[in-house]
């Protein structure tokens, strides 16, 4: 069976794992990124990384999995804000000439989505459409098995798109922006608001205890989802929704209302589009090896 | 050079025509298409059509272009509001059975997005997202040469995304659903309450002479229109939108403002993503040749 290589490098930690194809971690370590040294301490740690995974004569390539949106052409990221200089730097070369395959480089939702859509929830299906519901918004489009990643790699930026005008306008996204109004900081925000809840996390719970004011911050958030959700679906008309990240660990409070509100928002015959909860645990590691062909 | 035949079936007129892989029409026919009649006179009118167009020995097939969503597998409408009586109806299997070759039926704005992504203003770009804003508004996803329809057909039935949620519902479509704010449709109706205009052509006289209402009207047009089209590039971050549809033809007094808004509501770096006026006189038929692979 076919194997190689995936790195999930985030602003914190970083993992590296020996992954078979059909998803299997065969061998992993995680470790701290040290993201704020820059890429000339980031990349040789991770090279020691792969070292340390053992013999990896047998793998087809590396790929790695970064926060942002990345020209996979050139193999850069063309805007980085959780790993400082990253932004334009060559991240595969060294890794190119230390291990002699080939690696590729994708963005961290991407990967996921990737995952879920070969191995996991969305297996089998031709359009998987993947969001990433936690700190922020993002998403990942997946036809037959491939990532449309777009033409500077902003595909899957829904953070960004407007799913109400009316709202203020709180930093470089739109007013408006779904990740400023479904997204975990944005729950957290607005229960801070309402009760003086101390994040999203707190914000479930007490929605969990039949607290007003969060089911209703819930409620809110299910319909500014939905309507995201919606405008995706009349774009792409996907086979599957499959929704991951943290706040979807809570899935058993909202997505009820999240498909009710979607019926409402997307004409008849599209409301058999599947919304399912992400199945797997390691999708950005797995989904990164799937990166390389 | 590779030759088929294409159907571009509306609820008024069809027009056949045999057409080369260059999109040069050899041969054309249009008539009216007798829709009310419903597709059992519509189908046979059809095939009396396509053997009047001559030798059609050498082509590969014929290709049908239809006015609503299309279930491509099982070759039918799944909702058709123009051609009465062809939701589910077979489309293809006359036409199979009397001409022994590959039938094949999609979307009209898929057809006509597919030909301008091929031979028209997106030719040569990997991802090309057409834009028919007319009567209403529809959409095509060109990936690589392919049409992305969706899982039931849907994909591009982006006149249903909510642009404004504050405005008033008027019809099934969601209330400040783009088709109902940014359409051909929409201008003529605004026009109408603000100064008695019959139509979106006069606002667009109007507005050419200077009048500040119908400059009004499309400069809030345009906005909703880039909002459209920023939530779409979020989605999948084409390289060019090509516009087509009736009031493109006016591109000169709206496109301006479009580009100036759109590049207010999307990420820096995808400024750069171009939005050009469709260039082909007759997509639809083009296009729906091209279905034939």
């Amino acid at each position: 069976m076919k194997k190689s290589i995936g790195v999930d490098l985030g602003g914190t930690s970083v993992r590296t794992a020996i992954v078979d194809s059909e998803g299997k971690i065969l061998k992993d370590l995680k470790e701290s990124s040290y993201a704020k040294e820059g890429p000339s301490v980031v990349l040789p740690h991770i090279a020691d990384m792969i070292e340390r995974l053992g013999d990896i004569s047998d793998c087809e390539g590396i790929g790695i999995g970064v926060p942002g949106p990345v020209d996979e052409e050139r193999k850069v990221m063309t805007l980085s804000t959780n790993l400082p200089g990253f932004t334009g730097y060559p991240i595969t070369r060294m890794l190119e000439e230390r291990f002699r395959m080939p690696v590729c480089v994708g963005n961290d939702a991407n990967a996921a989505g990737l995952a879920e859509a070969l191995v996991g929830a969305g297996k089998g299906r031709k359009i998987v459409y993947y969001i990433t519901q936690s700190t922020g918004i993002g998403g990942a489009l997946i036809i037959n098995g491939k990532v449309v990643s777009g033409k500077h790699g902003y595909a899957g930026e829904i953070g960004n798109i407007v799913i109400d005008r009316s709202r203020p306008k709180i930093n470089g996204l739109n007013a408006g922006a779904a990740e400023n109004e479904a997204s975990g900081t944005a729950i957290g925000r607005y229960g801070r608001e309402k009760f003086g809840a101390k994040n999203a996390i707190e914000v479930f719970g007490q929605a969990r205890k039949g607290n007003a004011d969060a089911l209703a911050i819930l409620d809110r958030m299910s319909y500014d989802f939905a309507q995201l959700m919606s405008s995706i679906a009349h774009v792409v008309d996907p086979d599957i929704f499959v929704i991951g990240g943290g706040c979807s660990n809570a899935s058993d409070l909202y997505f009820g209302s999240v498909r009710k509100y979607f019926d409402e928002l997307v004409h008849p015959a599209m409301r058999d589009v599947e919304i399912a909860k992400a199945e797997l645990a390691e999708p950005g590691v797995l989904g990164a090896a799937f990166f390389v062909e």
